[in-house]
């Protein structure tokens, strides 16, 4: 359950105060030469510790490839790229308090107490490092599409940083919209029904944690629009299928859950109510680090669907 | 690809104009008594030719089950349900003419000139009674939940027929939005990233013709909170697992896009301009139909995610 | 798990005494036209009630198909085909007493006294019917590829008829040993590992009733030799992959064991020690109907390996 | 595709000369605590270097544990598993000669000359130390079931190490028989057809490079019986799904394909004839090391058809 994909087929694994992340990407085609720095450029965008909109936290994010490149090239087989964690400071995690909205209770209660709590454990944003890693790949075996994602709103407001660094100065966080467009992509991408294109992207999408609504083409709007009008719509997907025009899609950031204001929770220990101040380094704001990998999940899922396709990958 | 499921498989088959539609469920418990009636209800819900809001193609959709089923109750094997297609009037559709907001161009392309153009053959709406049945015995699987959706908004407006009546006195046709409440559901449920609830949920709402955006929790609305705010809104998922709290959920329904009011588009046999007006019988609202189809889908995969689980289910 | 392959993708269901057996085939390429009279042809070869060799049950076995073809072309989408039972005599099976070698006991147990009894259910052997069916396509879309099996032994010895008439005048049956050829086909099909030829190939044909050994190339004989005899045999796969040497697999096919003597078995409901004669119509040898089954088999699994390898069809 | 099991998934990953082999296994129950004194033993009873009758090549053969495990114990989330590969003399390959036997050919088609050649890559028996690592896990979860393979046969003999002392004297090399049994196990493992006890276990056993034949219970030898005998047999599997009594199966090994003895090949850069003699470091027969390799694939295989029942774990 932690594989996607039916052509490229990634497993994912890690915590994020444990020794790595990493990704296994089974299905890349032999003799494929990924450019180094063209990866090191799409960690480095994701990367913590490069501005005070982000969290301190300073990882390098540097990918050690273990299997399935030789000689700089794909072989074909299972190619395994790991990423160390190094700026861990567990003792910023409070084993029994649940922070508020985060995964720590569901974890807890789905794992019998036995998650690693540290940090959100598997359900880390930082494993979107290794989806990052793999989105790289993806990209530079697409033939010539350009996948370009953006935040459009961040707070509710047109993105500008001070919404980011007043929610910051306040101790709290702001979340926002992020808006993602695919172009040029051929006509009969996506399979009816289970793979549409946008059920197989919504799939992925949903996996990056703090997204919480998919809308494609115009989305909600399209529900507000008679068929006279919304017929005359870009549509890129039509029956789950792409119509060879842009695809465009919206993804929602929900806000950082990490907030240095106290909060009310629980004791996981006692079930008691309990009060919680989320210390660590966080960032006020995902948005501008999550465009990365809302890229990377487009190519990832596009990858599949052009290799379901049977069309050819111009490397 | 045309199969959705880990442990509970549905694989659906069928064409709006060919000789019956159908699905097969893999996984489904042995000595399961499923409740004819309550199916027949199901059915009854998303089936055409009811009123005057929706289309006057008359269909019983009776599921005849062709195995898994022996003296009433589920044999553990494979269940087979087919539902027949009677009222089929083949003449109101035309080759060469894509009907606008529909599959029939990306239908044409994927399938090389060889797809049942037939009332948009395999990508029709119709395929959507399989999944009602499929949901009606996922409902009665699981124990005790409750699983809700009705029309938020119909035009942009809330709910009322004269919305729906109005637009098809125009020859036009309106779009809306379903709201869906499951409760109540053990916190728990849901595999970390790619098996999220939302992934796995939106998997298969997108699969859902006419479905654009599906939005869970607060979704949009998160995307402009604080996290001082969002934070205290109740989540039915964190971290892609269920929290015990009620999972609710929206998704956008696109007018329908068979509208009698003349379009333009091309003709696929010249790639030249034409004209169509499309006839046939058809909702100028799909919304109250799909009503039912987005709680089937929601009780097919909720229960998966409960067999993932391991939990138990009370028949 | 009712479901086999990677690319196409075959669900079956259906049970020996109930209505149909049937058979989804997803992944089929479109605008395919196959050969009514070759799939009768090779439903022919494994239908019953042909020779005193074989059960004298009657089936035509004509295939229905209500999905994915339209013209007669394959559309892409899901292809949907079913076999009517109608000679079915209920009468000859008793729920309780499990019939020795039969999965009367298993299929008990698993389906915790749910299963349909009748002639074995969903563990028939007629399910394998529907296999023919998919494998007369995946035949006809092979290019070029002749599967050839053929009976290597009867009984132990080179097959002849007064070796299964004589076991059918004792009220008793026999087994034998099938061997299969494939040729030509083209070096590379197969993936390291879980998908090897051996792997995919295997997985199917211990999905035919009966089998209860499989052996790629020379098998156990290569198992006796030294490295310098093996190494100079004609493997047609190695490391999992095919080298362009034909492929060779032979596999074991037990007695049947519906036998006339009476026989020591137990009582389901009561678990006391019972005598049991089975009445029923039996093949004393189900090897010569199990001939086609095997090239089924190998054709379907060939062919998702054909696709697996990105290889084009000649269709 | 390099992805085995359906709940207890495991991706394998690696070169014989990479850096290291791995293995993701996810679906493991939480709080579970593997005792790594038996991992360690496990492990070592297929390291190489340790008797006169193995490759000297030494490795430890650790694995390293990259996630999924906290304070001793699994946490639910995927497990990664690494294995160092330490001793590596690439030097002891040539890039353009195919070794007779083995995967060189095979792997170079298809991988289009992009596969790494060394010590054979990915196709590497290397490969089943991650294999083992898995398999011990599994051993550890699977309550109270013995899982006991052993050499039935060594050069078509019974066992005696001089068989094989006396063919690497001669520079050549010897296969064998391997039997395993598992026991107890519980009545109802398995699923119909495709997901038969024998299916789900010949896939993950030829995924063994070397095995090249599979019998479950009497195997070949049932195909000479009558069904009046056969049905005495003890069959540990009826129908695909397990009876109770002990599991039984046998696979074949064929020698080692290094062999020191000058053969004939081809250049793979020329397509012409050549000579080549294989040094390296090499196992005169390398039944002895497949052995618990074969009870780690059993054990495997059989802890996902455990969880597939939905049969509780005792830890």
């Amino acid at each position: 359950m932690n594989t996607f994909g039916e052509i490229i087929k990634i497993s994912i694994f890690g915590e994020s105060h444990g020794p790595a992340i990493g990704v296994v990407i089974d299905g890349l085609p032999p003799g494929f030469a990924p450019d180094p720095d063209e990866i090191a450029r799409e960690m480095a965008r994701r990367a913590p510790g490069q501005s005070d909109l982000a969290t301190p936290r300073a990882e390098a994010d540097a990918v050690e490839i273990y299997s399935g490149l030789f000689e700089g090239k794909t072989t074909g087989a299972p190619l395994c790229g790991m990423i160390r964690n190094r700026d861990t400071r567990s003792r910023d995690y409070q084993k029994n308090l649940a922070r508020p909205g985060h995964a720590d209770y569901t974890a807890h209660v789905k794992y019998k107490g036995f998650a690693d709590y540290r940090g959100g454990g598997h359900f880390s944003g930082r494993l979107t490092a290794a989806l990052c890693f793999a989105g790289a790949l993806a990209k530079q075996l697409l033939p010539g599409v350009r996948i370009t994602a953006q935040p459009l709103l961040i707070g509710g407001q047109p993105p500008r940083d001070e919404t980011i660094l007043s929610a910051k100065a306040d101790g709290d966080s702001v979340g926002g919209v992020i808006s993602c467009v695919a172009q040029p992509l051929p006509a009969g991408l996506g399979e009816p029904f289970f793979s549409s294109v946008e059920s197989h992207l919504s799939a992925l999408l949903f996996s990056i944690p703090a997204v919480k609504a998919v809308e494609f083409d115009d989305g909600f709007a399209l529900a507000d629009m008679r068929g006279s009008q919304s017929n005359l719509t870009d549509f890129g997907i039509l029956g789950g299928i792409t119509t060879g025009k842009p695809l465009r899609f919206c993804v929602a950031i929900k806000p950082t859950p990490s907030i240095s204001i106290e909060q009310d929770t629980i004791d996981l220990s006692t079930n008691l109510p309990a009060k919680i101040t989320v210390s660590g380094r966080h960032d006020p704001c995902i948005v501008p680090r999550a465009v990365p990998v809302v890229e990377a999940a487009a190519a990832i899922a596009l990858l599949d669907l052009w290799l379901m396709a049977k069309l050819p990958l111009n490397n």
